[in-house]
């Protein structure tokens, strides 16, 4: 193709000003990332991006996720030349209400493939996507994109990029395209005083295929991008930029988040080709240019688009299940009943993506059909190797590509690992399973650094998660149908790593709604336990004549219309937040001890005897 | 030094022998790193690490971590031959109430450095060893030693390690040397299917002088170490092993976390040169030659030490401060105020350390005498980078290491990075100062990404840490006071962005040792604030004649003896964990949302106006 020297410039400065015009109605956003990057963006949109603006949901479509979130204003600029939000929308940048917010937010705005802001996660969802199009792209080979992402100095620092780009590097994931706008400074000072590794030696390294773009220029980062597009490996394209260049702050941390002012946008148009005073227009020149460049040539792209049957339904499947003709074992660990129906959905669906942080020997979860590898893109068993950060923000790329159900897994206690991108999942609603065993202190001789104690609260404290812990293997199927039927949010199943007693009350459908009796008695009070622990409670309950609720989902325990001031809950765990549902709640509010199964419940003093007369003390009490 | 190849083999085999028994007779454990790495650690301890075990806590002693805290029982076994533990602590591996936990614990036995387990952590945590190593260094070279890591792939894969390796290349800790046990096998797999980077190309990209060791025997090690010693930037020596040499599992993940039985320690015996039936024993020979190299050496480097004054009143200096003539302004934000005690206080004392993940202009933490940088050791202001995590893990090395206060900093919807190492830190015990700023959903803009809801409820499930949440400068000078003169355990001080409202009637003291009464009313019921909303409710109680609590730290809410059925709570945030202390919540059970503060407030009803009424409301409705 052939550059229009002028045109490109009038598209690259019509993007920058809109930016920053929005940046500075709103008082408050970051020019610095909007001005350094336009060229980027305007070459990638403009030359590459197979993206039709009518259809912004094709599911063929590449994908480009902002990692660098703060530079929302720049991709809201694009997204309005596209036509996607209209300039209204631009205007209303980060106010209320708007479909504008601070940082790009995934299902709010159209043409915003991920929410980002938390620095790294995006590169790590890049790649999440990029393994997603490997694996649809094998089977159906019409299908085939590349994943873009553009990050900066701060989102390569985070431990979640480096371990996501060394997966990335180790599975050879070539689509995966990260444009990288190097301009040397961030917050706090230049990245020269934080960080002197060489990233051309780094990346490659880590199996990168390294290219140097040492202009920002159009010319330059288009040669970088088609010879990407080449790689056989994935591919790190270092853009040297400069922070808000032309501007009086260029190269200098004071640009990063402060707005400019109408005089200081004034001041630049003087040195750019946009000269319009209204700060907010759309040029006809380069609507046209785009109507051309993007419109027309996607447009045609979308239409000759022939999706086979096999992948429309590979697509459209909506992976209702019903357990109820399998077999579990009764007595089993829940670890070991989980893995059994998830092997066992794994093999039916060709949607389901499992994987560990290197645990899955012990999480007993594991993917169908081998390992993923280069030389295995059908494997569904992900071997995350010990990256768990990685491992969610991964997986939450996987549920954002299309219809596929990522499953991961690591210890409880570890969930802490990955907690922001278990957070990033219920912020977007993303149907991203966390299945996290060893899930009490009964785990045992590993010690407190391998037993959970607040690791149930903190997960409950967090909007749009739903968190399970089933007590058997009817609950466990309760859990398991729970998150494909009906989940419309991030799930948690903890599971057990020791065997549990089975109440045979339990019940499979009823766990799906919620809370509920598994016995009804005729005394007053009320006992509340969830997983492992229900069925020392349901002993104690049938023995005292006392009503026994399983509550690992205490979203409705409320509905339930019990005394909440003759109610005992009993988790193996924190007790923190039961206050709410119970006026006595048992628990362990101290980190675990190394020690085996039978030592931990008896120093507790969790056995079903003590816990019976501790019960039967707080009746008397009161 | 010449080597011994009998006696060092009598060594290593020896440790290896006894690890094995202790984890074979505790029927769990890692026999996989126990027969790989004892080589590695009898060669460190036997002729490199200055350390008296007759004074295991002699200040100026080489710190080792042991990164890969499932190779404990090796470290035990090293330890009961030092004269540290005993046999019989040794044989009671994993077992209740013993001091050889499953793994490490600071603070439980001797002669361990650090708690480990949550992989990546140690090498974080040596690096901030290493980092206050040079800082004490600088001031006194009589201190003067050397930190090692010891740790195994999974340690290297995890983000926290590879963000401290990229501070500690960055920083040139030139006296940090990683020992890496290269062993090919982790526990799912060959570390090649979930690692294929190139570590010497890696470690020197990003900083690292890279050191091969191609045959795991004590004279290639040693000469590696030595050579390690003479650096002028932090050392990464890659020592090729076998995992679980010898056994009939060698090189298969099989020997990772499987204890050997005894009938396959027989069968290794056959190739060592450790043949005693009693696989505990601790043979002459080897003891003998112990003394010799360790006991005696390091006795003299003790006994010749000769600390000078300053050093021992900067080690000794007990850090109590009072903060009662220091001048704060009214109505400024509790970040400003906070940043403005601590950075009185950073001038007045040099043991403490502050920094921020590339946050500080927007947190206000900010250590002083410059940037800490290789040509500046003295400065104390630390550009972590984007790095939250590693921050937290570097910041419990720091505390670990002497008479530190690492004080750390970035937003509270970020604490979520960093969580694993705020539970190492109040696992162990440390006086590491977490500051968390951008406290609420108020800071704005920036939008749910960048707001905390379910924080607070996370950090206050979290046993051994002190949650605090300052309402004006005067509560600001109390969790200062608290921190430096009273907490035993991790404090975390979370502080507003935006500008508060101060009530006059906060009491720095009574704020020191928990909740506290700021008004008495003569209504029977009560109101409970924390941190920018104090005030408002503060308004409300004095209008409506109710008691007014501020509860900040929960800890003794309940010893304040109002009525709970009668109480209403408010934070800007989760309700989650308020039941127990009221039984009426208002609070925000949703995310943020990206709007001016103004906006934000109108949103969530949380106006003195809207407030009031809900006040009214729940009052009449009882």
């Amino acid at each position: 193709m052939k550059f229009k020297k002028n045109i490109d410039s009038l598209c690259v400065d019509n993007l920058k000003i809109n930016a920053l015009a929005a940046i500075t109605k709103a008082k408050s956003g970051h020019p610095g990332i909007a001005i350094d990057a336009a060229t980027i963006l305007h070459t990638l949109f403009c030359y590459h991006l197979k993206y039709d603006p009518k259809h912004p949901l094709w599911v063929n479509r590449d994908r480009f996720i902002l990692s660098s979130g703060h530079g929302s204003a720049l991709l809201y600029a694009m997204l309005r030349m596209l036509g996607l939000i209209s300039r209204s929308d631009l205007e209303k940048f980060r106010s209320y209400k708007s479909n504008t917010p601070g940082h790009p937010e995934y299902g709010l705005t159209p043409g915003i493939e991920a929410s980002t802001g938390p620095l790294g996660q995006g590169i790590a969802m890049a790649v999440g996507m990029a393994l997603a199009e490997s694996q649809v792209n094998k089977r159906f080979p019409e299908f085939s994109h590349y994943t873009y992402v553009l990050c900066g100095d701060g989102d390569l620092q985070e431990g979640v990029a480096q371990e996501a780009l060394s997966f990335a590097g180790t599975n050879k994931l070539n689509k995966l395209i990260v444009l990288y706008d190097s301009n040397d400074v961030q917050l706090d000072s230049f990245v020269k005083s934080v960080n002197l590794e060489s990233p051309k030696e780094k990346y490659k390294a880590m199996g990168f295929k390294y290219i140097l773009v040492n202009e920002n220029s159009v010319k330059k980062i288009n040669k970088a991008i088609n010879k990407a597009k080449y790689s056989n490996i994935p591919v790190f394209i270092e853009i040297k930029t400069i922070i808000g260049e032309g501007t009086k702050k260029e190269n200098s941390n004071l640009i990063h988040g402060q707005p400019l002012t109408n005089e200081e946008i004034s001041d630049l148009k003087d040195i750019l080709t946009f000269k319009k005073s209204d700060n907010f227009e759309y040029l006809d020149d380069v609507k046209n240019y785009y109507i051309k460049n993007i419109y027309a040539k996607n447009g045609v792209a979308y239409n000759l688009w022939n999706p086979s049957k096999k992948l429309m339904n590979f697509l459209n499947n909506e992976l209702k299940i019903n357990l109820n003709d399998i077999n579990l074992n009764k007595n089993d660990s829940t670890r070991n009943t989980t893995g059994f129906v998830l092997n066992n959905l794994g093999n039916q669906y060709e949607n389901i993506i499992a994987g560990s942080a290197d645990l899955s020997s012990s999480t007993k979860i594991k993917g169908v059909n081998g390992v993923y590898a280069p030389n295995n893109r059908l494997g569904r068993n992900i071997l995350y190797g010990v990256r768990e950060f990685a491992m969610g923000a991964i997986a939450n790329g996987i549920a954002l590509h299309s219809n596929f159900r990522p499953i991961v897994s690591t210890f409880l206690t570890f969930s802490n690992y990955l907690i922001p991108a278990i957070r990033l999942a219920a912020q977007m609603r993303l149907k991203t399973l966390f299945i996290f065993s060893h899930d009490s202190v009964y785990a045992g001789q590993d010690g407190p650094t391998h037993q959970p104690i607040e690791q149930l609260a903190s997960l409950r404290a967090m909007p749009n998660l739903t968190v399970l812990r089933p007590a058997d293997e009817n609950e466990v199927k309760g859990a398991i149908e729970y998150y494909f039927n009906k989940a419309t949010n991030p799930v948690v199943i903890a599971t057990t790593r020791q065997n549990i007693v089975s109440t045979n009350v339990t019940n499979k459908l009823k766990f799906e709604d919620g809370a509920y009796y598994i016995y009804h008695g005729k005394n007053p009070w009320t006992l509340i336990a969830t997983g492992s622990e229900l069925n020392t409670f349901y002993n104690i309950g049938k023995k005292l004549n006392i009503s026994v609720i399983s509550a690992s989902n205490t979203n409705n325990l409320e509905s339930l219309n019990y005394n909440i001031n003759k109610a005992i809950s009993f988790e193996a765990a924190s007790t923190f937040g039961w206050a709410k549902y119970a006026k006595y709640n048992i628990g362990i509010d101290e980190f675990g001890i190394s020690a085996t199964e039978k030592d931990i419940i008896k120093h507790f003093n969790l056995d079903e005897i003590s816990l019976q007369k501790k019960v039967e003390e707080i009746i008397k009490r009161n």
